[in-house]
């Protein structure tokens, strides 16, 4: 079993840190610049608490920079300077926005790096260590570290798939879109329904059996079989009555409306349920109300 | 307890129609164009299978008018032909696009009309009549037939809210956008992973678990809490890597982003983890980026 150091004790690298302690692997040393952070950590596994990032890099076969993501770049660098790193070394950071490019001055002391991301959202440590297992990771690096790196993913209960170092951003774009911008288009909904006049507490929680049965219904039938309604079915009179309400009553949310119609015209194609002909009378509706409230803003 | 006819028995007719059985009301009769489902509702519960709408109207205190959405004014038209409403009946339609208003030639006769529809996404019979309880209705209508609607949705388990029947569309269009769209942002996450080369049924179930994460956390901790993100982080430049690996990889899902990221920067205002300047300062990127791929489409 190769010795595992972690640099950042914080939601991730404690989960880490429980998880591989749990399943054997043997943690050498911790060093967050929160000491209380660190030391919940070694509490918790019992491991060794080191005063410098250093130290910990010195001491792990296997180093892990879970730091919060724009301190990466600077641990790294300090280490460099510090010459912490050492050859046959596997470096990892786990964040989603960068590739293991941030990692490059390790490699000059013959270390190997990787990014190593779970596609999980992490409200809290316990339920990173309940979620890690059963989540999907991508792994990007050093080819001749990719055994290493399924060799934790699998040790962490999860699955993989390996990402060009290019194709990050995108990558991560795409856990934005279904994560963040789900909160935002749950947000746009609601707003909708306050609108209307139904009370801030009430619309959230009246749409939630709603999304919960589509999510279901995209996980057990996927896409584009879980599209229904007025699109999906072709019933154009009913979008056009929406713009007209969003016109006169939330017109500050009708582009928004507007460009997800136009690419949920696309989706009902796929479902075979309307013909390229319907969708591009969709497509030009959706087109006409974004031209026509073109003032942009 | 009132005589409930159901004309219409589709998923929505025969879930109304077992559960309303199973809770004591009395179903006189059922009728639907396609005999075969008439009969599969007529079997599940031992009521009269009539031969036309009409004499259904006539047997029921509280009419039920669950066809497509685009037949129920057909329905309701000779039903009024052949003078089949009459006073103190109460006419129901369950349409989430349709206000009562579709109804309204039984008033003519005496009859209270109601538009009462759950907010649930029903792939199924089965499902439909698991998925009821728990749901929640909104009601539009004749005032003095606003207790019977209670009643009924009470008996069905759900709650619920009143709606003005200027409102509905935009209601409806609430529901859309948390259904529906919510099938197109998760296609467009799912999209933009399948771009970096992850294979096509690995995108979406690599998904998966970050959606249900990210679901439960707006249901623990409401919204805006929920956000999480380079945009609730103020993280600019990771937002500017995407944009470029956007328009190099899938410049065609470019303005989908920006507009989802211009709506994302103001949730991150009402988190207090962004200022106003900084809002804005994202807001003039996703305009900027607009502004360059304007040619429409």
């Amino acid at each position: 079993m190769q010795r595992i150091g972690i640099i950042g004790a914080g939601v991730v690298g404690t989960a880490i840190g429980v998880v591989l302690n749990d399943k054997g692997y043997e943690i050498t040393g911790v060093h967050d610049i929160n000491t209380e952070s660190t030391q919940q950590l070694v509490e918790r596994i019992g491991c060794t608490a080191y005063k410098s990032p250093h130290e910990v890099s010195r001491s792990a076969d296997i180093l892990f920079i879970t730091t919060s993501d724009s301190s990466i770049e600077n641990v790294v660098y300090t280490l460099a300077e510090d010459g912490a790193f050492f050859a046959g070394q596997i470096v990892v950071h786990m964040s989603g926005s960068q590739s293991s490019e941030i990692l490059e001055r390790a490699q000059a002391f013959g270390a190997k790096i990787l990014s190593v991301h779970p596609l999980q959202s992490f409200a809290g440590t316990d339920l990173a260590i309940k979620n890690l297992p059963g989540s999907i990771f991508s792994i990007e690096g050093d080819r001749e570290a990719y055994g290493a790196a399924v060799c934790i993913v699998e040790t962490l209960g999860g699955e993989y798939f390996f990402i060009d170092r290019k194709a990050k951003p995108l990558y991560h774009a795409g856990a934005c879109v279904v994560s963040n911008y789900l909160v935002t288009l749950i947000d746009f909904g609601a707003k909708l329904l306050e609108t209307t006049g139904i009370p801030k507490g009430m619309a959230l929680k009246a749409l939630m059996p709603l999304i919960a049965g589509t999510v279901n219904n995209i996980e057990n039938i996927g896409i584009p079989k879980a599209l229904t309604g007025p699109i999906a079915r072709g019933d154009l009179s009913t979008v056009l009555k929406h713009l007209d309400c969003l016109e006169e009553m939330a017109p500050e949310l009708l582009k928004l409306y507007s460009w997800l119609g136009f690419y949920t015209a696309g989706i009902a194609v796929d479902k075979g349920t309307i013909d390229k002909k319907s969708m591009e009378e969709f497509q030009k509706t959706f087109l006409r109300q974004l031209v026509k409230t073109a003032s942009v803003k």
